[in-house]
């Protein structure tokens, strides 16, 4: 990956790093951080990608501070790494030349709400259940939930999405303008309040899912809903993964607003049993989730149990009581830490691909039958909707060849869902772990092209370097 | 704008021009054509800026030819300016250096459909009509819908929207990948055709809305979405355009899922009603649209009578049959031609602002009375529930002093919408007309971040020179 030849990818010359870390602490004090346990926690990456700490860390509160913290690492020649809560699962915090890791987890203040226009400004640092927190006595929600309880700088960064996308959309969607530090120093506003612009090339967009690379994001403009009158919520079991995406997708094509439609395979459902105590039949299930007027949901999860009956869906039950629906999303919410009981004592890799879902239901099948000829325990959970599904294969952190096994299985995943006109990733994004696929999903052009960008607004290769694309 | 020391805002030599047409006349026989009435067709801008002809078309059949004549076009020097069938307003297709227009009118293939991903491959020529022609017998349509049948290709550079955008969103969110020949005649693919990413930079939005100036536009994968069961229209009058900007915001905070709601202002009304012989009350009034099941299409009209009510709505009419429909709409149909006929034989000049909802009402009032104190005749009609809206002032295009003070209204408005923190243009994109807004609305530092990003893709200016942001 790193070209030894290329000077902007070697790390900064010690005499840089203690230059750079002095500056800092005249400017943030003790929020400069050098100690070693911060800097662990700070390469954390959910991954079994190895850890590698930045040289320092420091907590800006407000944009100018993080503007700061930019001059004095560029200036040195320091290596900047935008850091959230540290969610990322691709290793797009780990810090591999060293350097400044900038955490604008205190960044937290919700600037301001405008319920009339469904927006609102907030600093990077607030997470998704924070911000929902505070909107939720104006009626009004923020959809895209990531697994993790990210920060939204984080979710901006990664083009995030969840559960909900089927319907609000992905933080592509729903990011209506940004601010951010350039390796410059300077600070770009990307585009205004308006909902709609067709005013130059979409900055937003460019920044959304640039994981660092390109600027530390400080300013966030979102898009929000009303939080609906009614929800309804429903499962429904069938005979086959093929069965259970075919009716996701006939209910989409017939123009159920689905809120959300989740799969879990027979095996996460199977360990979800195990964990919570529940019975279901041990086969594919689908989760859904309706919203809009009382007759409307109730309309929907009509028409949905027609469709899905037709699929060859069977136990099909909805609610749209509060607890009643908690009790039927139970398996969804439980299905990461269910999955990990079906070995104790092993480790995850969470990963994901998206493929469009006329060939989702063959690429489940496909992967699921991988998993098990290799004997890989693991569990399938998916956006059904979206094409986008997650695998958990399990491994024994204490013998290599089982990492191995499953990198292996990980790469025929990904080689996969790119034979089905697929990407490499849905929402995780590309971090350390999946530079290796961008040249067989896009080519050479287009790989040229992200570079030819990244040089243009980072000519010294100093924001987030080694993820995404190299220079 | 043209910076006169720098020669790639130079035309190319005339030598330099003689010999790419030589060769491009070798490759394209008759479909590179150079008289003086097919150069004058592709320099036609339908706004008051003058027409700048090209100095030669050509019409390629595919994307291998787009690239030939783009790679003969380079490397003589010359202007590359991407043509789809002349829709727009603010001066995209015009030739200020000369040089080779590529018209991809004849690029009209449907490479392919997938109705079970509700998607579909389309060359750049084809144009929203034809699209939605060939899609209709598949119960599918293709929501987006300029004032004008324009082609794909052209509605992706200019982030093209129109009366659907409240509820399907604008061509930044329903294109799924793109092909584009660069400058340098390489060809890249965007993304793949699933319908989320996380892998990369996003240069599928980078080249929606970039006007042309990034490359040539050969290929699309767009979004579709299942014709509804059920459509209901209506239409309701306000009191004031605040009434009814109040209305469709409350509406839209309370998630009715409204499909269309225009509003046009009381000018407009009056202009309808001459034009048309209509008797609409001559004061601000809403068209509305709502798309789904026929319960559901029924609640939502019953919901907005409520709230159209609760602001001060009156004469609610609404109707789910397909010949009331179109008759509910007329008013909306006929805007543009009635608009004209307030005074006979004057030209109009096309123009947009977008800003946040909950400034529409101010804006629209204030932009009113600017054209009332100029006594311009005028009408405004609105993409109500984006915060964007039109302005049609009529000028006498034989008194230049009448095109100076449209000019002065249009400063005027852009001024106002970007103080109410709204953009230049919702719709129309930046051209040459609304360059010189960029850096009021966006600030030099993301202007700097665009012209970077121009210079790296296209780093001879070749690409649509002069237009979006200079070099």
């Amino acid at each position: 990956m790193a070209n030894p030849n290329d000077p902007s990818t070697q790390r900064p010359a010690p005499g840089a790093v203690s230059a750079a870390i002095a500056e800092l602490t005249r400017t943030f004090g003790n929020r400069c951080v050098t100690n070693q346990s911060v800097r662990d926690n700070h390469a954390h990456t959910r991954t079994y990608l190895p850890p590698q700490p930045p040289d320092a860390v420091v907590f800006p509160h407000d944009e100018g501070e993080v503007a700061a913290a930019v001059s004095i690492a560029a200036r040195h020649g320091l290596p900047i790494i935008p850091f959230g809560i540290g969610s990322s699962l691709e290793g797009q915090v780990n810090a591999p030349l060293g350097g400044l890791c900038i955490d604008t987890g205190q960044m937290k203040a919700i600037v301001a709400v405008h319920p009339e226009d469904l927006d609102v400004v907030v600093q990077p640092g607030v997470t998704r259940s924070e911000l929902n927190a505070h909107l939720r006595d104006l009626g009004l929600f923020f959809p895209v939930d990531p697994g993790a309880d990210a920060t939204l700088g984080g979710m901006v960064a990664t083009r995030a999405s969840g559960t909900n996308a089927v319907r609000y959309g992905t933080m592509k969607d729903l990011v209506l303008a940004l601010r951010v530090v350039l390796a410059n120093g300077e600070i770009v506003t990307t585009a205004r309040r308006a909902k709609k612009t067709s005013a130059g090339y979409d900055l937003t967009r460019l920044f959304v899912g640039s994981e660092g690379t390109l600027g530390v994001i400080t300013e966030i403009t979102l898009r929000l809903f009303g939080i609906p009158e009614a929800i309804s919520a429903a499962t429904c079991s069938f005979p086959s993964v093929k069965a259970a995406a075919d009716a996701a997708s006939l209910a989409i094509q017939s123009g159920i607003p689905l809120a959300r439609v989740e799969l879990m395979d027979a095996m996460a459902v199977k360990a979800v049993n195990g964990y919570s105590k529940l019975s279901l039949p041990e086969q594919p299930l689908l989760l859904l989730e309706f919203h809009g007027s009382p007759a409307g949901v109730k309309e929907q999860a009509e028409s949905f149990q027609a469709i899905a009956e037709e699929c060859g869906g069977a136990g099909f039950a909805w609610t749209a009581r509060p607890e009643e629906r908690s009790k039927l999303w139970q398996a969804r919410h439980d299905a990461y830490w269910a999955g990990l009981t079906l070995k104790p004592g092993a480790s995850c890799l969470s990963t994901d691909v998206c493929v469009p879902i006329s060939r989702l239901a063959e690429c489940i099948d496909q992967t699921a039958a991988d998993l098990e000829a290799l004997r890989i325990p693991g569990t399938i959970v998916g956006h059904v909707g979206d094409g986008n599904f997650h695998v958990l294969p399990l491994f024994d952190p204490n013998i290599p060849e089982e990492l191995g096994r499953v990198k292996q299985f990980c790469d025929r995943l990904v080689l996969r869902a790119l034979a089905m006109e697929g990407t490499c990733t849905g929402e995780h994004g590309v971090g350390q772990g999946k530079m290796k696929y961008l040249d067989t999903e896009l080519g050479a052009p287009a790989l040229g092209a992200m570079r030819a960008i990244k040089q243009a607004l980072d000519p010294r290769n100093l924001m987030n370097p080694g993820k995404v694309v190299t220079v």
